[in-house]
């Protein structure tokens, strides 16, 4: 809890009295009420408990085990969060990366306790846990220290790659030292001159008469590229080999070995790569970003190319569509956080009377603050349904034994991932604005904690694919697979919802229907747009998927208040949370929505719009 | 420009290689062309020109004023922008501040131009000139560089005070110092636990035999409360004076020189005031935010009383609504800023190829990128439209002959200034994280420098009245005023405007009535629930603010346009820019103004939708 003498100033003033106050006001704590709400009424995972090798992630297990998980992330990961901005990781003068005081000890816990490889198969020494608990153990990890999280989420998108392309070789060779931890992992795509057109790159790699490659060229934007958490660092790396064709049809995979493993496994010989430089960032300022230099001594980097030549692009989209969630769920942790920290500021600092009340009242007592505070709230549990629905429909992919129910899934979380990555990112950092806002002048002063979020969400947006290139995978590449109907399907799901919806809650559909109704014009306009002119279509693509996002919002919100109505009847649960649940919803659903609606225009408007003479000349 | 060669990247990577562009790549262009036009198509400078005093201020005159004002502040101003960030403003040990490397030398520089006076009267040594072209200048200086413009505009708001309140002694001592900028002045209101409340403080006062008082205390958030640039700072501070009555009704006004003058009006005895400490900011760190201690030594603060005892609440509004004009400025002048370096990049940036296209594009041929462009500019646009016409109305305010139309000009900057703050510096806030995005990878980066204004911009919506006061001031004292029909005037006004736009105009015009139609709506909503519950009204005061400010942006837009389309018709004017300004106020019109009727069922929506449970308890 916030201590209510933090405004007690000494003559040191707000800094200094703010400081001794860090780990205290920005204490994180698992917000475990509302994660088993909607894992138990918003997705379903009973259901997922049923599907093959989850049997032992029952609802009961599962609330056991992220109890103990949030008070692993609560005490250990985020007290690292304030130290880890202001120390940053840094680069020495002989070419390690030294992260932040306590990462190191704090990294091994995690080891230890099993964390990173909770949901991966026990084939590879993994959890075998189903993605809908892992995407929780996420949220957690990102919701405490989200520059840290970083480094795990790379490792999980190289595991990712090595158990569906790897050879049995490299599987037995990397994939127990990655699930564990022991080992960490990178993905090494951005160049200088291709960044979202990554099949611009020009790293090449020179085939071995050993099999194995050579690898030449400069990478930059590796996160935790270089660190002192981990014996080793296994570089994945996108690369041309001699003959390619050029653009993303030339590009094939690499393992590239920080340290190539000897015969028993362990790091052996040093490679041919380093670290050239770290980004001086806006935020997570723990995460090093390194500018990496791979055959810079002459012989070339040694690396091993997986699967087949030339087929990488695809192989990479494997770890991207992970890393996309994983980065989505940043937008959904980084809020929570925010929330929790502007409502315990909200209960305690006054600063005038409330109409109507007697004496000073905390901020909270204004109505104005609390809209900040439920935007909050709401989009967070908005969100929440989103990316645990993203990672249910997932699971349902890989595990449910019939055939058609796996392909529906594998459509749907193509069609959700764009929205979900843009949606969610895009609001971490409104709301960690608003976070501030509820702060006010606190909220402008570094020691307060709340402007790191402000900084350290704003990468979100841009990494794993900016914003704006979701947006163009979602109306060139997801939203027309069948014509439609993947979409079509899911706008039916929604008007059942809506249609099963009881009379208490018909604000709320009604709210949800005008939504769905702008969704489904705006969605047939794209549809159309894309047989005449792909420009007009790419034109509305942004708020187009904001309107999804938004719609979609609506329909887990609604589906909530649903569940808790129907628990509140049966004389289930907790009332008073059950009831702040249908309040959230009803807020999101009347205030928060009809935002959809008013999207619709920028959608439909034609794309001459945007191709006026007026952006050139600059203003003078 | 940019240089073309900003991504050959070194060995030292991206970093190393920006960090040599700097200075180029933030380089800022004072748009001469865009403010021309507002001044004498949106508003009327040559009727400005017309009244009492303005004579000198002719369009021809002005304009080549403005151009002189763009070089200096392009070329003395600007550059210190990022060294000011990076260095900051430091607290030595002997309890001086230094300012960064060239601020001072760039301020004698100001000083000796006189831009700082430029609109006051010239019966105190200013330039005479209306505020509608101090104005620009303030726009000019928030656009070079907004953590230094905040020393003049502090000091513009105590020049304000002096010359509205100050005895002719007091205006004699220190009026001319201050206009000239040889002194600078602040503003003492904040205390730890009196922020919003500014009635909650306790600094106290004691009157002494001579008429002077001794002023014991502690002020927090003082910006410029102490620094290197000025012989003197003059502080005007609020405190109480012995058995006032509680809150704001027991405040007086003070002044509190850093040096007392003597005989001669020079810098005489050092005062008993000190600073504690400066605050670690997110943002704006060339201006030092100060904790300030008056009194320390035992003896108090020499202090002057201003105008009466327990007046100093009203005085300090004169100020305040001064100065929040001056913050709204910054939302206008920072997504300037943040339009052009975001312009630049996405000229020269090549990523991808866009449909349609044989080669790779610079990235502004991208609609989606196109898109996040224009937002920016139609929102610069339209806040310029709005921030020039509170000006131009305080001009009339001041300065009209008729005595009816000094009064509706009263009430309507009134009316527009709450609106004007809180709408343009939200906006500021998001569009600086909007011309992040447009910058991807390099835009997170600091060397960019497009960072620097997304950190910067985020204190305008806190200072002067965070924007939820403002909302609050919307709701509860400025839109009542004549039971609304300040405001319905406003609307009629917007109505006539509909009513008058040629036919080619017309999807503008009739997004407009759209618009209008919803915030009529609203305002009668409002005002109905004000006579019954007041905080049904605040419950939609933000909303309502955001739909007011989007509404006024179609309408001056409109305008805009209508003046674009005459002109072309008769062939003045440069017809390119001209199209232009046209597609920039079509987009505003038909994408960005449906937002505002998308805002209305969160104006309209029951106050209970706020009072829920659900924010407590905490999520767990």
């Amino acid at each position: 809890m916030v201590r209510r003498d933090l405004f007690g100033v000494t003559k040191k003033g707000i800094a200094g009295s703010l400081a001794h106050e860090g780990a205290q006001m920005t204490s994180y704590r698992a917000p475990l009420a509302d994660i088993d709400f909607t894992l138990n009424h918003v997705v379903d995972l009973a259901s997922i408990a049923k599907l093959n090798g989850f049997q032992h992630a029952d609802p009961s297990t599962v609330r056991d085990l992220l109890e103990e998980a949030g008070r692993f992330f609560a005490e250990v990961i985020a007290p690292l969060n304030v130290i880890g901005d202001r120390q940053g990781s840094r680069l020495q003068a002989d070419g390690t990366v030294r992260t932040p005081d306590g990462f190191k000890e704090a990294y091994a816990k995690f080891v230890e306790a099993g964390w990173g490889g909770a949901h991966v198969s026990e084939e590879w020494g993994g959890g075998g846990l189903p993605y809908t608990v892992g995407v929780v153990l996420q949220e957690m990890f990102k919701s405490a220290n989200m520059a840290f999280s970083l480094c795990p989420l790379l490792t999980q998108a190289g595991i990712e790659a090595l158990t569906r392309h790897g050879s049995p070789e490299q599987q037995a060779t990397y994939l127990h030292k990655l699930v564990s931890g022991v080992w960490s992992g990178t993905m090494c795509l951005t160049e200088p001159h291709a960044g979202s057109d990554v099949g611009a790159l020009s790293t090449r790699a020179e085939p071995q008469d050993d099999g194995s490659y050579r690898i030449f060229g400069q990478k930059i934007f590796i996160t935790w590229g270089e660190h002192d958490l981990t014996e080793n660092i296994i570089h994945l790396v996108l690369a041309r080999t001699p003959g390619s064709p050029p653009g993303t049809k030339g590009i094939s995979l690499f393992i590239v070995p920080k340290f190539i493993p000897d015969q028993a496994g362990n790091p052996g010989l040093r490679n041919d790569l380093k670290v050239v430089s770290l980004e001086h960032k806006l935020g997570i300022h723990a995460s090093p970003t390194c500018v990496m230099s791979f055959g810079d001594d002459g012989e070339g980097a040694t690396a091993y190319l997986i699967g087949e030549e030339q087929a990488g692009m695809r192989y990479m989209f494997t770890m991207m569509n992970n890393a996309r969630l994983g980065v989505a769920i940043e937008g959904l942790a980084i809020s929570e956080r925010v929330y929790q920290q502007a409502l315990d500021f909200a209960g305690v600092r006054k600063q005038g009377r409330a109409v109507g009340a007697a004496s000073d009242s905390p901020i909270i007592a204004h109505p104005d603050v609390r809209r900040m505070l439920l935007t909050i709230k709401a989009y967070v549990e908005a969100m929440r349904g989103l990316l645990y629905t993203c990672a249910e429909t997932f699971d349902r992919e890989r595990h449910a034994e019939d055939a058609g129910e796996r392909e529906a899934a594998s459509e749907l979380v193509a069609l959700l991932t764009p929205i979900s990555k843009a949606w969610s990112t895009d609001l971490g950092v409104e709301l960690s604005s608003l976070g501030i806002q509820v702060h006010g002048g606190m909220g402008y002063v570094e020691e307060t904690g709340i402007a790191q979020f402000y900084r350290d969400s704003r990468i979100a947006p841009i990494y794993e694919g900016t914003n704006g290139i979701q947006a163009i995978d979602l109306v060139l590449r997801k939203l027309p697979v069948r014509q439609g109907e993947v979409a079509r399907d899911l706008f039916d799901r929604i008007s059942a919802t809506i249609a099963s919806a009881p009379s208490e809650l018909s604000d709320l559909a009604t709210a949800l229907e005008t939504g769905l109704e702008s969704l489904r014009t705006a969605s047939d306009h794209i549809l159309s747009s894309l047989l005449s002119d792909p420009n007009q279509a790419l034109a509305g693509a942004t708020p187009y998927l904001r309107m999804f996002g938004t719609v979609l919002g609506g329909w887990f919100h609604l589906r909530s208040a649903i569940a808790a109505s129907s628990l509140i009847s049966s004389g289930q649960g907790d009332a008073a949370f059950l009831d702040g649940r249908i309040g959230t919803a009803r807020f999101y659903c009347r205030q928060l929505l009809p935002l959809a609606t008013g999207l619709l225009p920028a959608v439909l408007a034609p794309e001459a719009d945007l191709a006026i003479a007026g952006l050139f000349p600059p203003t003078n």
